[in-house]
């Protein structure tokens, strides 16, 4: 047998990959797509012309705004044929986004989708658009089904962020609340090699349809360690409850071994640049008027880091983008069910842009491990 | 920023893991699970005893075996919540596969699955126990409700690959189809580090439950480049038709770039075990009156081999298993749009083992890549 070769646990620093769709600098607290600052983007861009700059390489002019603005909007619509498995899914116990993996598992082919082996690059990056802009969709249709509500209009003319917000809560969302979603979601398309987009990359390299990669990334970020964590941090808040309460809640969490949601992040030391603007963001809302929950959050926020800091002073433990994102996403009029489903409004965005990218180095991903069990005995199987 | 690890393309030879359940040796033609030679496994022991084997490391004796029978059996049952799901997702246009995923998905809450994060090790093996049996009804629920035929009633005392086979026919197998079919599955199983088995692996690292696991592997099965083929090697003997026309095809694949499916594999370079064993077994069917198919595909294949040696000289290509795993399949009843679910059907129980012992690893697979796109300029983001 060929030699294997040894990398660290949890392949932390290992290059799987080239690319060129953004990378994450840790100790910098430092990331981009394709080559612009993503806190940047977020701060001066709509969602459409981030999508833009993932799938062509280029922020749009306003000519290519408005065509794409138009190719979004019709790439949103829920194929017919998934409205009967959409009333079946969402009558049942399934979390949202369980459910959402069940109607786009059910939808690979009324969405027109084929194994990408099959097909161009502009085949993939066509059908790459459909899957990632009808999961807001899809997700406003079951939650509106698992209550009897019946489903909203499309919004053709809305934004995305809008239009999912209108989709879910049935009213149309005020300008500023639009915006802060707007800007959590151009803050979460991208993030280096997580664990749902290097799930959703090795089930691309088997040349898959894009439903499958997608599904493969939605197992990875259903896991608590990766995109559980926003309704979590907002639970802690709930617990905590008032500022002069969070050092001894955090203390007796440390004591129990237990993780504190929304603080520390697997690559960032430095502080989590989607914090700071999240933090932003959330204090442009409170001036609005909606402040209870931004000010409870700051205060308390404020109580843990210093109390983190006196029991873990030799890991930096900032707070991390879910933090104040569960915040917005509250104060936005989103169901706390709902937070982590809109991260994969989002993210998806980042999984199918790796996606395409992954088809076209035509290469299967296929490791090896050691193996260390008992002896192997070619001969032995006892009878 | 630290400096990254660099590793070969598609992370050959790369070793991501410890593990216990087995290897592959690709130059010597072997592989085993846990310590025990997987193809006399295959020849002597049910898929039962292997299953029992991958579960607790060790083989039963016949006290466990009747214990463990009955626990798989009722393990079998699909919970009526995912009736009307799969209804309608049946009724859809998607891949048996695809649907498989959306019912596990609707459904892992119906199962009682929770995230492996929040279980112990005894939980995550039963809740592996759970989904990996339940996989045949549903399979045979869609396929049978897509049309019109009603569900057949469990059968409790027949044998995994027995009942699987009855599930889907409605007809109660003869022993040696249901052995033949048996054996298969106890081949595929597992085998190594394959892109399914990581995918699966990497959900499972973030603490995800085991239907989110489960449809992670899915969507790499679902590629062409990994479970897609066992179908497609049977269109290729039907195109084929007879063996004197079996070199003028092979030529014409060759020479228009593409790959003869069943042949070569990514890992194997001495002959593929499982291939031999299944290559008997097929035989073993003919001489039970089963002989045609099997009979046009030894001497295809006799052929193909032939050209594949003269056209391709420096690289071996020697029959896999997807080349006889078709032809077992079709014989014993199954049709063919059930060929790479049915490989689902074993590779399951492989993939929920390998999610246990990467949930007890406790880490986080996040791995990096090397950008490599226009330079990054952290000031200019054009408005």
């Amino acid at each position: 047998m060929q030699a294997l070769i040894d990398v660290p646990a949890g392949l932390n620093n290992v290059a799987v990959a080239n690319t060129e769709i953004g990378s994450v600098d840790g100790d910098a607290g430092f990331y981009h797509y394709r080559q612009y600052d993503a806190v940047e983007l977020a701060r001066t861009r709509s969602l459409e012309d981030v999508w833009y700059l993932l799938d062509t390489g280029e922020l749009p002019d306003s000519d290519a705004d408005s065509r794409w603005r138009a190719t979004l909007a019709g790439a949103r619509a829920v194929p017919r044929e998934l409205h009967p498995v959409i009333a079946a899914v969402a009558a049942t116990t399934a979390s949202p986004l369980a459910q959402l993996r069940a109607v786009l598992s059910a939808g690979g082919s009324a969405l027109g989708l084929h194994p990408m082996l099959d097909l161009t690059e502009a085949e993939r990056r066509a059908q790459a658009r459909r899957v990632a802009a009808v999961v807001p969709g899809i997700l406003a249709g079951l939650y509106r089904s698992a209550r009897g509500l019946r489903p909203v209009e499309p919004q053709p003319s809305a934004g995305h962020a809008a239009a999912y917000l209108h989709a879910v809560t049935g009213m149309a969302p005020t300008e500023a609340h639009a915006r802060a979603l707007e800007q959590y979601l151009i803050l979460t398309v991208d993030h280096g090699f997580n664990a749902s987009t290097f799930t959703g990359r090795v089930a691309a390299s088997t040349g898959a349809d894009l439903a499958d990669v997608v599904c493969s990334a939605i197992g990875a970020l259903a896991g608590p360690l990766h995109g559980g964590a926003p309704s979590r941090a907002l639970d802690a808040l709930d617990a905590i409850g008032t500022p002069d309460r969070a050092a001894a809640w955090v203390r007796a969490e440390v004591a129990a071994g237990r993780r504190i949601m929304g603080f520390g992040h697997a690559v960032y030391r430095a502080p989590d640049p989607r914090s700071a603007l999240l933090r932003q963001v959330a204090e442009s809302l409170a001036k609005e008027g909606d402040g209870a929950l931004v000010e409870q959050a700051i205060a308390i926020e404020t109580e843990i880091l210093t109390t983190l800091a006196e029991l873990k002073p030799d890991r930096p433990l900032p707070s991390n983008v879910e933090f104040y994102a569960g915040v917005i996403m509250a104060t936005v009029g989103l169901p706390r069910e709902m937070f982590t489903p809109t991260f994969a409004v989002s993210r998806v965005i980042g999984w199918v842009t790796h996606a395409v990218e992954q088809a076209a180095a035509g290469k299967l991903i296929r490791p090896s491990a050691h193996y260390v069990g008992p002896p192997v005995d070619r001969a032995a199987v006892p009878v």
